[in-house]
């Protein structure tokens, strides 16, 4: 605990109750606030993957799991489920440009995590 | 579904299982992830708040769950309990330099909700 000083005193004052969250702000942290969700984005910035590639860039995530959450993502328009057919129709998952726009909010994360998350605390 | 060109196939192949999650980044996404911190690090991100401000601001979350979220953020050293003795021990809750070093995230955040989230997406 610290004391409030004068000025934070004041402010507290000023703008309180001013703030609403906006609404697709809050919608956004809906979906990003979904376990494995965030991940799964910056997985497929890299470019399409296979679902067994997916699954092994985030080893801690069920495939049934995975699998719910990209159909999630695909309802949203985010990813799309991509299919080869020269190769025995193998399936594929892509971002969509609204899900490739997320590359701003993923490089900020990680920028934020290089200086705030020590080693020790992924353990 | 669509097809995946021969580019993309090509891609697929290349960076097959390349790619494995940096902890930090995770560890970061595995506390964004959580329903409404992201949400409660944007309205402190406005100055200091009282209990009741962060609540109104956010009138989906119940007292309890919010109090266990503030905790959380406090123990994580995003966010301080402060106190001010002259107002009858009056609390509010501040963003620590950790914490407002989620700025940019919440930017980015912000800029991809107003562009790819429609009011009736909200609804």
């Amino acid at each position: 605990m610290i004391t409030v000083n004068e000025q934070n005193k004041q402010q507290i004052e000023c703008e309180s109750r001013q703030k609403m969250i906006c609404p697709k702000f809050e919608r956004t942290f809906a979906l990003l606030g979904k376990k494995w969700i965030g991940l799964i984005i910056d997985v497929l910035l890299d470019g399409p993957r296979r679902f067994k590639d997916i699954a092994s860039a985030i080893p801690e995530v069920s495939d049934r799991v995975l699998v719910e959450r990209l159909k999630e993502l695909e309802k949203e328009g985010i990813v799309m489920r991509t299919v080869d057919p020269d190769a025995t129709m193998r399936v594929a998952y892509a971002l969509t440009d609204k899900g490739n726009a997320f590359k701003g909010v993923m490089n900020e994360v990680q920028l934020w995590a290089d200086k705030w998350v020590s080693a020790e605390d992924c353990n």
